[in-house]
């Protein structure tokens, strides 16, 4: 059995782990969900939107491989397989089919606002087990944030 | 309701829809599986297939990004949402947890293997009805049998 | 008198010689007519459009390159010029003047789409004589099928 | 006191250095309102805009650099200080918050119109002092045209 | 109907506006007959001649684009249709079919002498107008006569 | 009327609105200043200098944008107009005219520290509301400090 | 013993195969060959023809490697080695010393001309059996017929 | 006598500087106990760890230079010298001589695992004197575990 | 004997002639004379200065070319050999051995000084007869006058 | 028939041309076999050595282009034709079909031990007659050495 | 025990593995004493100073990496470690804390000139066992002459 | 006055310095002449020595500039003055005017075969003094050599 010596205690390890792992799976939604809504988004506005949710595909794939390699370098074995993404995210779903360009900004105003949600739980819980990881979130919930504002600002 | 101005006939699409969404759950899986790999391997030869599943993660994203377009274009709305892909795939699954560098040399085989299988089908389905997705499915077959090969070789 | 030593026989070399030109011929109109409407779109979408009609452009310029120099491969003579387009062309034509970013959009899914009708006739018509013009006429399409989709989605 | 040995004469020097500082007034005063208008604006074309600003931020920053340092090499100190350009621009100014996308191209073009015609005297006034300096303002002007044209496009 | 304020007089524009819509047919062309010739240049000097042809169509495509859209910057609509370029061009043509690398250099040397009289002639018409237009048609003979040079050393 | 719907409640929401809208102009304005430098520096340490400047104008310019656009993901409307900067910065004026080299380092080095007290003042107080815009605020802060020593080093 | 597991039947496997090793051998030694009258040709279109070998020799390089990989991806160990391609490839030779330009031109349309009629068989050949391997001959013989037009067209 | 003006109390400084300087000890003897490894590794492993080594020289020199310029800005000079390391440094040393892979690997897991342990212990110890100091030392203890990780996963 | 068809007049093109001879003779000069000093300085300013008269040396290399190529383009046949250079240069010269950085800086502000008077004239010169030409000479001055002023701010 | 003026004696020039013409063969070869056992490696180390030997072949070909223009540059027509080098090559063999990664790695140790002996022999040889050639057969023999090293340590 | 088939004798063996330890020790301690001045210096002449010891530092860095794996592949352990730096090296050391810009250069200057005179004799040492380590001190050395120089010119 | 410690005696320094002088005329009135005949040449060959003499250009500009710097660095200083160059060159100098194609090639073979034996004694005669410099005078050799072939391989 693989045991890798973490810096950190056992009680730590488990809330940081718990947050590293709750954080991979919902960024692995995020970048499958914005791709779906990428090919799928019809309107006016559809080239606009298309190349929008590429860039959110583009970051929520870096920043779920520095979750799940943070958990590793913590010793402990990330899950980001399909079906414990499909069964553990709490991003809520986007429906099947087309969707038109202003349902399409909402359903990332929504997924985004519920990442966040969660995310700054994940950096308010793991402050005193482990700032590094801490700082991840944080890093993490800066372009979040950034996003959501966008697509906000887009259906006034 | 959206309706694309397909250029195939309604019994044409409906096979080529079919081949290209069935491409994109294995698709989409095949990245999953071999981040989940890339970050849960461990062994002496960790590193080097550590690096080895990231570049089946890029082929697998770019032609999954490739076989949804194509579906679009066509005028079939693709699906490569989180449940769907978890409920669809035709490429197994992988073991939770840490994994040895022979079985995870050993799982890939078996997984591309599976995905080499179902694209030969669909080279096979299209070849009549659309030699443009054809084409498509040719060169992503290309990729995967040379992606087999190189596990194959690694684990004699 | 220049006579290239053709890995055709004459027939064939008749209908693929007559598929590239006629290829030649959209896609440098394509090429033509996408500028124009690049330089006189108006209306709210028009960055959106301008910068999406460079791409149909940069796309139209480098097939158009490939299926001349196709044409010379195979010892035909390949004819590119502006009498000979504004002749020869299968798209329709744009209006002159100022162009509605709407109606700028549908004149591209109407010329693309007439395009694409013409291109499919070469792929099926080469298969036999020249497989290796119908691949290029099979990338071809794959590329302005999935502009095609581009402009559909955008007039929804 | 630093005394740079001028290639104009004085009366030369006085029309080409005014035309100088209040092209950099301008042009310094146009990047910050490009930029506030860049955070500013919201409404469904937000992100198109949001970038299209930032590309006239990045052309009124070269030009501003550019001018400032033909100022020094004629000798003149060139003043682009913020209460400066607060004092002395003539391009107006933009409201306060948040502001709808329409009216953002609104105030650009507006701002663009007031700076093309300031800078169209400029070219005027100095073609017979200093050549060398007049074509640096009708580069400046190519582009500010070019933008102006873009934006009034897109509010038809 | 779609205005811009022009920074031109009635009178002024109109002047400009021809010498653009002009320049902008010789440069289409320009493209389409150097093309032309790369594809069907035949002779021992083929490679560097067909490499060449390339530089000259590069040339000719950034240079239409310049004063297409300097065009519509003034508020002119510019015409870069086929048939357009067909009837209006000012450069002669090229033959059909297969062209010697001696009579190659030859139509280029000849459509680019054509190219330049006309162009010349814009520059000394728009001076009065429009310095910023001039100042364009100024950098394209710079280039076409460079272009006129190699060729015309190449045929000694 | 816009409302963002932020992830800090209100009180917190007016503190780190405050700090982000101060920072906002202290940059700008360090951004301006740095360049009036640039332009306005003599004496036999000019071009290292000039170039030093340019690289503190780059430093600021990136954080001004992106304090900034963290301002509006929060909801904020962010402020950096001319007029704004001109009457609201932090940071002293430097003089008119020109400069010599010695004054030009003493001039950064009590901007820079002038910024870096206020800034230090955001880390502490953004600390509880908003640990992500604290990040921000502490990557500014290591920048100028950097910044603030070499000016330091180069005037003993 | 290493055995792969092919997607292909042994029958179909030993057609493509054969192909395949064909292939390889002519590729390898038209990359010699093309190098050898690289640093061989004389005349005075020395410069031309020596840049354009070099071109030849990174087409036939790319492309040997594809198809020997391609042999490794199907269980087939594939041979490159000097012996077997002094022995095997079907592309004639090239005389010993230097070689008038003329005459290295002649050379390489001699030595285009039997590699092309060879992989034409080939794309034949492995239609029914292999459709993947079969359109990594198409692409070669495309290449390989573009060359081979330059030459022929140099030769005139 | 140089003093920069330090933006932190002495007492802050004190603790500060010595994290700092103990921080630059470690951080160069990891580079250069890194490079002995990469050039006296041998085994079947030798290429894999001698690159992998590689990465961990960059991110060391990296760092190493970040926290000594850190010092730098805050009045602190900073001590690299071949002696200091070489008295100073918390990482244990490498054998003389050559090194078998596996040594190779638990030689970097050891000095690695210092490294942390140490650098943990800046983290907690600048958190309240300066927040600015930590937050580097947050980004250098994830790089560190990170690689701890890597070579942990690879003695299994 | 090679006659290029001029698009000027023979009294215009002895005129321009000369002015682009002239130039040429100076800017190759002036690319030696920076070279020079480049490697002949010495002092505390070396390093600063070595750079800065590369900067110079890239500038009148690239203007050299393009004012030979532009006699070349109206068929006046360009002479840039040394012994020319040597004779015909207006610069004066720099001495022999090596030079102490503020001689150095004195130098080039002399010959940087006589380039721009002599450029000056040129621009006036070829107004007239060719206003192409003459926008070369224009850049050109505005080139060499931002050196100018970078040198003498260096020697306040 | 073409006599290039050799810079060298006869009599050193048949030593130096044989020397060359020698490396030519062997470095060809190295090339050849290289790639041979890139497609053809078997076992866990397949990666590493298959990335290693690519590195290999990219030496081989760029070193054996600079001997053979070295040899042409001394007016020795250079002989690298496949029969040649399968029939003058110093480096022994590798065997037919699939191979061990440990036999790989002993293949290559072999064969670039053998042409290491035979490029010193030319260092040797070479050293009066013509420095020149010796300066590139040190620097090839380093090369060699070094991937002679690496291999060497891979086999403990 | 690992042992390399060393291409030298072992009395020549001794010879050149002394010299690569040599200048091993001398060029780590150069990359660690240029990075000790570049953190410390201060004066006037800080930043162009502090850059040009980067340019050193790289210098250092690369050729320590190039002697140390030419050790290797001669089969010599190379011992690069802070200790034995600390121990062997020839350069003498700089001193503790903020040093003065012309002392900085001082200190380069002479231990620039130790690390020559070493140099130069290990180019003599080399010359009869080993002409390969022998080119790569020749090269070192003309680096560390040409840095040499720059500083001296710098203290005049 | 301005004394550099050279690591050369009195008397080698003197043969060595008046090598490099030597070869730095040569060079830079090889650059000069290259660019002339650059211009000047016309027929049908042009663009290929047109382009063929810019790569002369460039490789003479670098070893120009190393061999000076190589002077300074032993505490020579170096001269390229235009008149030096016009009054020591070695290289005889190129007719004025236009100059056809076969006869540019011509003086290229005899100014490039003036250089080589200029530079093969610089060889011999610094071997002994310093083996540094000779080792550049090989490099450049080589260089010179290989132009050399080029040239004579074209008039055959």
């Amino acid at each position: 059995m693989y045991v890798v010596k973490s810096p950190l205690s056992d009680a730590d390890l488990k809330i940081v782990g718990e947050a590293l792992q709750g954080a991979l799976v919902d960024l692995i939604d995020l970048s499958l969900l914005a791709k779906q809504v990428h090919w799928n988004v019809v309107g006016s506005r559809f080239r606009s939107i298309h190349l929008q949710l590429d860039e959110v595909v583009a970051v929520a794939r870096v920043h779920s491989d520095t979750v799940a390699e943070r958990a590793s370098a913590l010793g402990v074995s990330p899950d980001g397989r399909a079906a414990t993404v499909a069964g553990a995210s709490g991003l809520g779903t986007v429906p099947e089919g087309w969707i038109k360009d202003a349902d399409a900004v909402g359903a990332l105003v929504s997924a985004l606002g519920a990442a966040i949600t969660r995310m700054r739980g994940r950096v308010e819980a793991t402050e005193q087990p482990d700032p590094v990881s801490q700082d991840i979130f944080i890093g993490i919930t800066a372009d979040l944030e950034k996003h959501h504002w966008m697509f906000q600002a887009e259906n006034v």
